[in-house]
């Protein structure tokens, strides 16, 4: 396991895209202790756990941080035959790396959510965009890989006439690396949404609180969530 | 001045980026007699021109081709600054290679309507999404260059696992080539709508007005358009 790198100083105005997870909200811990965090950035593309928004505004609260909510709901509801946006779908039990963690995977999601933001990044003067991908995310999401941030960064480079850029600074990071991360940074992961489920307590079964669960004991943090079944 | 080059026959399942403007209007059209046109998808990003889209969805009618429009409204509101989001920002008058047409920029406008539209295609099984944009847009518009265009089909490719590439094949064209394949076609571009002013009739003053009618007569193409003042 490696040390999470530190979010590189030669940008000034970082953009965060901020989901309400733990990963988020901890790159944007780290990016608002640094200086660098201007703007956060949250987006309903109709996911089944949009409940994750409410924790990004309370979290972007907590590090002082200006909030932009964009609504791409009349994107994400044409994308059937995903878990996460297509109600028929039911989300999959397990680890990140299973097989039947495929029904999450939205088509294309990173590289319109990214897009999206680093357009607003644009508008508003901020020129990187932050995402919290990390190296478990890369089995079963090909849009969470190296090569893919490489390339939208570059689309991204060039569209805005290097304006703006977009870097994963948790890309070679496994989240027991993040988790350690958080409890380093205080970060309150209370107050952060994981389950895909989007009920009123995080359910403890699906892929994203194994994970959640796993890191933060893994790390040796203490894991404040409360479970409707305790992940063994 | 080239000849376009035709819709290459290996993919077989295209969707088209159609803005209802003669450009991706005449892309639909040769998709559509080529035999690979699957699907069209307009987006509603909050342009001033937003009457666009009524003209996409007779055009596709026309075509007989599914047209999906999203809703990216969300996005486009927090696009402040430019002429074609932002109601306080005029739209300018002249030619589209004038430096004042730079207010018509849309934050990474193209990133991130070509990566909405790809995830579509990829939740519809097309695999390839089709874009108009052409040599005159390259001066002014940084996100119709062909090495953006490379880019984002580099990015595309990656977040889909290959299931899906974007292709610009009228790129190396002027709108004078594409005005010349319109009427070649048989295309209505008594149908189509350029305008960016979006009032009832086209201005007939503004760039996308005095490039439309500059292409159409440089063509031999006749010009239907009722302008509401006819361009010098």
């Amino acid at each position: 396991m490696t040390t999470p790198t530190t979010v590189a100083h030669s940008f000034a105005r970082d953009l965060v895209l901020l989901s309400g997870g733990m990963d988020s909200s901890t790159l944007l811990a780290e990016a608002a202790q640094t200086g660098t965090a201007r703007l956060a950035v949250s987006i309903d593309y109709g996911q089944r756990h949009v409940r994750e928004i409410a924790a990004a505004v309370v979290v972007a609260v907590h590090y002082g941080v200006e909030l932009v909510a964009l609504d791409l709901t009349g994107w994400g509801s044409r994308l059937t035959g995903s878990a996460l946006t297509d109600p028929n779908v039911e989300v999959p039990h397990g680890h990140y790396a299973d097989e039947s963690m495929r029904a999450t995977v939205v088509p294309n999601r990173n590289a319109t959510l990214l897009s999206a933001a680093a357009g607003v990044a644009q508008a508003r003067g901020c020129d990187r965009v932050l995402t919290a991908v990390h190296a478990g995310d890369h089995p079963i999401y090909p849009d969470c890989r190296p090569e893919f941030i490489a390339a939208i960064a570059r689309a991204t480079e060039l569209a805005t006439d290097g304006a703006v850029t977009i870097a994963a600074p948790f890309t070679h990071q496994t989240k027991t690396d993040i988790a350690r991360l958080a409890g380093k940074l205080g970060v309150p992961i209370a107050l952060t949404w994981s389950c895909y489920e989007g009920g009123d307590a995080h359910c403890g079964q699906c892929g994203t609180c194994i994970e959640r669960r796993e890191a933060l004991r893994d790390a040796g943090v203490p894991d404040p969530t409360a479970y409707a079944v305790v992940p063994a």
